[in-house]
């Protein structure tokens, strides 16, 4: 990102805090909001934005990235918030927003209880920043789908790999090496491998069972490139043909997530990209099996706003980036979830994760 | 961990909490601290805990592991906090503490927004579970001992694969792919590998840099076992004989950590260990460059209480698990640090991280 695109940001945050609130400056203490704001990792960090002006303050094991962030000043401390937030005394002591969703209570009532900060009057906000990060620019799309690429090449290396007798922990560990030799920098998410019936259980974390002959697959995964996060889930069947109802399953989960994809588009309604999803899976009697959200935004943290539920109110934009991932579990039978990140566009949308969707077989 | 293990934690919560506040329930919403307290493992939890009373609340995702927990009631919701403190409400509408540090500002004002909560005074409470977790039973220093021993066996594992050429990416995530190989249920954090002058970053994320010949090689990893997290750093050289500086520097190190590590023991003061560490760095002028506390304390998450730094007050208990890690970090040049996990005893201390400590040249 270019030191224009992280001012344009800036000025695009202070724009939507003087709509929203009567505060004149916003403390930031989200480590993503920052990042995206002003390039900067760090672990222990706050922002003051006011006006033009950016106050980044970080601990000395962030000295030399944070001296290095364009057209913002810099202070070292370890109490950042408290610090970022001093430098807005003086000067008739406007009030001052802050990310009530990232500071804690605790923290919170830290700022209150500092004598010097005894004149600002401090104002909560949710969620101001992560609206703004929603609408992905060029160059975070140009990352998400290099991401996608990344993983995607990381599961085809991987499928030959896979044997029956193989554990849910190794596959996931081998899909992450993969990752990391097709050019992740890291995973985005600890990777789900589950087996058999552990692949009814939605977010299952893997064991040391061992694939049985038969089994389903399922692999929920994606890579890390240059911040941005990708999210990729494909099912499969181990060792032998799959039964009519893995079939089944499969295919009905394949066509709900088909629709899901083709009902993505500029101004559409979230709650009705999810109906288009989950109506294939209720009309077919599966409904009740279906039982999280079609979706979730993705971006610089691997679960972002907006998330696609028949609850969420709201549309689409252009720039949204969006998992669309239908699921069926039956529980202590088996569990498949076909999953695509995907980019909304002036048309309809991009998917980023191409791969096939159909139900290979593996080690066969 | 047995069902009357639980049961002695929670008591010794409600025991803690009766001496320290006037609140007779607290509603825990750490992840961890709800781990220790029930066994259950849950990313959407929360627990209200009252006198001999234990109520569960967490989302449909985990409800059959949630069912499972002995001795405790449980309900399902997506609103955990606001869902656990309702049933405080009534009986007197005693005080309730929290966990300040847990819980945000906006989950703070969701649950006093509440009109059905109006009547329960809310007392924020900070590291009342934290302070007793930091005594490990023997289970549990037995599954952290587990995980040290992967650890190591790991890392033993990696050091024939390491070559020059080899991308610190590449280092990680083999080191990562031996510790599942070993038994771990994943990694205790994302792996520091970090080459050449990376090395002389404290906590360098691992780059596509390629490992020079002559480079030093600082590697910082741990496994999971059980949910229990080991924690291990050793510095290396790579492809050549190590100058007389890498010499000199990993040998100052190796004393510090060693006089660290002989300075445990239980009713220890706490300043007193980083000081038997830190004046070996001292007495041969590089104070300076060694530039954070000596440890940690570690067990179901990677960093815990107590800090082991100059600030810190307090003496060290039996049963506490402590990191040593003294590290010399010279700016563009290169850093070293060596890192133990240990256990303090009724004598001193016994180091869980069996590997050898020496400058070991690779790949050569």
């Amino acid at each position: 990102m270019t030191p224009e695109t992280y001012l344009a940001r800036r000025r695009a945050v202070i724009s939507s805090l003087n709509t929203s609130t009567t505060a004149s400056a916003l403390l930031i203490t989200d480590e993503a909001n920052i990042r995206w704001l002003t390039g900067l990792i760090s672990s222990n960090v706050a922002v003051l934005l006011s006006g033009d002006s950016t106050l980044l303050v970080t601990d000395s094991r962030y000295a030399g990235p944070a001296a290095d962030v364009s057209d913002a000043s810099c202070e070292i401390a370890r109490d950042v918030a408290g610090v970022a937030l001093r430098s807005a005394v003086g000067a008739g002591d406007p009030p001052v927003a802050f990310e009530s969703d990232s500071l804690s209570a605790a923290g919170l009532d830290r700022l209150r209880a500092d004598t010097d900060l005894a004149r600002i009057s401090l104002i909560p906000t949710v969620g101001l920043v992560a609206e703004l990060r929603t609408r992905k620019d060029p160059a975070e799309v140009r990352l998400i789908k290099q991401a996608c690429e990344v993983s995607t090449a990381a599961l085809a290396a991987l499928l030959d790999q896979v044997k029956v007798g193989m554990s849910e922990l190794m596959i996931a560990r081998t899909l992450e090496f993969e990752l990391a030799r097709h050019g992740a920098e890291d995973r985005a998410f600890r990777t789900i491998a589950a087996a058999g019936p552990n692949s009814s259980v939605p977010h299952h974390s893997p064991t040391h069972r061992t694939v049985s002959c038969g089994d389903i697959l399922k692999l929920d995964f994606g890579a890390i490139v240059g911040g941005y996060h990708a999210d990729c889930t494909r099912t499969f069947v181990v060792g032998a043909a799959p039964t009519d109802r893995q079939i089944q399953i499969h295919e009905l989960v394949q066509r709900s997530a088909a629709a899901g994809r083709a009902c993505l588009g500029a101004a559409q309604a979230i709650a009705t990209v999810d109906d288009a999803a989950r109506s294939v899976i209720a009309e077919a009697g599966f409904a009740q099996y279906f039982t999280h959200g079609l979706g979730h935004g993705i971006g610089l943290e691997i679960h972002e706003p907006p998330l696609l539920s028949a609850a969420t109110a709201g549309t689409l934009t252009q720039g949204n980036v969006v998992t669309v991932e239908p699921g069926i579990y039956l529980p202590g039978e088996f569990g498949v979830r076909i999953e695509d990140t995907c980019v909304v566009t002036a048309g309809h949308a991009e998917v980023l994760t191409d791969f096939p969707r159909g139900l290979i077989v593996l080690d066969r």
